[in-house]
């Protein structure tokens, strides 16, 4: 499973050009990219500016010495490389079960070109087996839960290790709603979001340009 | 003015009946709303449950002896009364000038009915004179105005009393949209609400049931 994370996070990092602005996913295969990206920029010498997705990342990038800068610093991106919890043909995908989808999409939403990088067990033939995350406002929060119970998606607020509510980087409770199958996906989204108190979801529909995963040993890359 | 805000803060506070879930307003018309309440709560010895939309309201509620509960600790509201920034025939409105809109609208969605009060300058042929407040997250809250600019919406970045972001009690920024006239509010709420980033804004749709103003020095009821 490493091999196949440090495998894609280095096939992404080949799409990398000199000079240009790179979002920087969070997670563990977001990870591989971030240093197989930093390794590029010593051993050839690219100029390259990096947009963090989150605090972790943000750190991880400047341990490798990538130059960063926050999304409003920034016209606009030339690309950015993400993790995916699940996608399927389509290459629509559930994201966020790192806690980063708000500012994953906010960058993803900026950027020209979105690839996403996965082992193979994301690929799906469905959306809905993986949780999918909503950002909520703390408050009215118990309200949402109670809709989304009422609505039977199998709601739960996530909590942190020590049984807090979990709360994201910019002070917001994720509710994960357990679906097992999204027949469709577009309709989920616009309820969603016209929720009060919903702040994003985790559906990224209609957004990845490519995707690439490990097949037997091998990067595979996936387009629509 | 300060005659007609009091005028209807109380005209709206009868209303309110012996073990009502009651939501609480922001600003300088909903004061008087609370004064009035607490006054009756005092006087007639009614059970009420007040629900503030602001810190600022949760602290004038509980110096005037009003017992209050946060969303989440209530089942939902009867009724809530609030102010309004601009409001129209079919009692569509703009609120947020007083920066919180988003626990207002929260509140606002779980509430059976709602009032607005107003002195008579709010009520409007169209919507817009009033700048459109926007909440937005921090993050790619610079990308936001851009693309606001570019559609020609004229936005300004709120700040508070020292030239800084003004930062709502969700630690949130707010982007005022200077529009003058607002020919399709549902559409401008549609396009808004799908930007990522934006997590609510300050046109509330066919949400009032009724208007409370002052007209020569009388509080008139305005329903669709």
């Amino acid at each position: 499973m490493t091999n196949e994370k440090q495998l894609v996070g280095e096939k992404a990092a080949e799409f990398i050009q000199d000079g240009m602005t790179v979002g920087l996913g969070t997670g563990s295969t977001a990870y591989y990219f971030v240093l197989a990206l930093a390794e590029r920029i010593k051993n050839e010498g690219l100029k390259i500016v990096g947009v963090p997705t989150s605090i972790a990342t943000a750190e991880l990038a400047q341990e490798q010495g990538i130059t960063i800068r926050s999304i409003d610093e920034v016209e606009q991106l030339d690309i950015t490389v993400d993790g995916t919890d699940e996608f399927d043909d389509d290459l629509n995908g559930i994201k966020g079960g790192g806690g980063a989808l708000l500012i994953e999409k906010i960058v993803a939403n900026n950027s020209q070109e979105i690839i996403w990088i996965a082992d193979h067990t994301k690929k799906v033939d469905q959306l809905g087996a993986f949780p999918l995350p909503v950002e909520v406002i703390t408050e009215g929060s118990q309200q949402l839960l109670r809709y989304f119970e009422e609505k039977g998606y199998h709601p739960t607020l996530r909590l942190d290790s020590e049984g807090n509510p979990y709360v994201t980087d910019h002070k917001h409770y994720i509710i994960d709603l357990h679906l097992e199958k999204i027949t469709h996906p577009y309709d989920l989204a616009e309820e969603l979001i016209h929720l009060v108190g919903v702040v994003e979801h985790g559906l990224f529909l209609n957004r990845a340009n490519k995707v690439i995963i490990a097949e037997d040993d091998a990067a595979q890359i996936i387009t629509k």
